[in-house]
């Protein structure tokens, strides 16, 4: 299946293996990632800028001050790369040379345009905030009108994408190993530590059941 | 104090405050994350890769297979620009407008070439090695003649870098201070899990002290 062409852009070309150019292998790595690392190119030079993102269907939005220097590439329409890597594991075989990583990572390229219209504007944040925690629009206070003029969302419609992952045990050579070197997987997680109240917090407001349950979710 | 030139390339123009220029807050973030994202140009398009990385002094080491596409990139010469980023938190602000994150992040330029040098080149290796698991060079299985031909390992010297940091609690207006909203930071940090032995591991071979070293270090 490959929901997405191939081309000698998004083609994995090492280990093609590992490649996979399908919506259902692309789409959860986008999502499961917190950033993305954005690819620019200013003066022929590359830049790269981590920021948060999230998926609205076959799009990825980007937000952030409408002073930045990202979001108005971004909403330039030059092509754009953005990247997201999950790291699983350290990879350790018995050969220095087979030493690798478990990764989930996603490479894509679009154009980006602003979001203008009002209504398409508040949703996208909206999905933003929900992405980060679900719950958390309906409990925060919402922008203002102020504050949605400071802000940019730009929106890219993926043109092409590949995902690259790697998962199991060490690839070890057949005639190593018998070495007496321990050889396996130190599996990697991203982890939430217990919650900090911000020290000005009002009253005694306890932690939301939306938030613990996030924390569950995503540590579980 | 900056040791780095501050030019229009890696100045932190967003939130100058959270910017920095010298080696003693660029180089302790560079040597934590795991892996870091290279920008390149190709055919006029930014293209972004996650790859390992270590930094011996003053240079950024990057290595993979001499077909590699990255690796030729990367010793041709051509700007470069890489990119290490650390989550440490979500930041839940009373207002959607103030959500953000806390994180460190560096973003070097420089240009690449080949190390060729035989015992230069071992020794780089070495670095890599050391560097994703102290003492593993001493365990493992050193590189032979061939893996070390099929293995390019290209130094960038550091010509240009940033930090960028953010820490603390969230930053509400003074006004939704008193709103009824849980507001905090959620802290997130990577930590290993229990080691999965390779399933050939040959005899009884326990887990190394120093692997137990390194996973109580990252985790602790």
């Amino acid at each position: 299946m490959s929901d997405f062409e191939i081309t000698k852009q998004n083609r994995v070309a090492r280990l093609p293996d590992r490649g996979a150019y399908d919506k259902a292998a692309v789409y959860p790595i986008i999502d499961e990632a917190l950033i993305c690392h954005v690819g620019l190119v200013q003066d022929g030079q590359p830049v790269v800028i981590p920021t948060l993102h999230a998926r609205q269907g076959d799009t990825l939005l980007l937000h952030g001050a409408t002073t930045s220097r990202l979001l108005k590439y971004a909403q330039s329409g030059q092509p754009i790369c953005a990247t997201m890597t999950l790291i699983d594991g350290l990879v350790l075989a018995r050969s220095v040379f087979h030493h690798s990583m478990n990764y989930r990572s996603v490479v894509l390229f679009g154009r980006g345009h602003l979001i203008e219209e009002a209504d398409e504007k508040l949703r996208a944040m909206q999905t933003f905030t929900e992405r980060l925690l679900p719950g958390r629009w309906d409990d925060a206070r919402r922008p203002n009108e102020k504050e949605i003029k400071a802000t940019s969302v730009v929106a890219i419609p993926i043109e092409l994408a590949s995902a690259k992952v790697r998962t199991g045990p060490p690839g070890d050579d057949e005639e190593d190993l018998a070495l007496p070197v321990w050889s396996g997987v130190l599996p990697l997680k991203q982890q939430f530590l217990s919650p900090q109240n911000a020290p000005n917090l009002a009253g005694n407001i306890p932690l939301p059941q939306y938030v613990a349950d996030y924390l569950n979710s995503r540590n579980g």
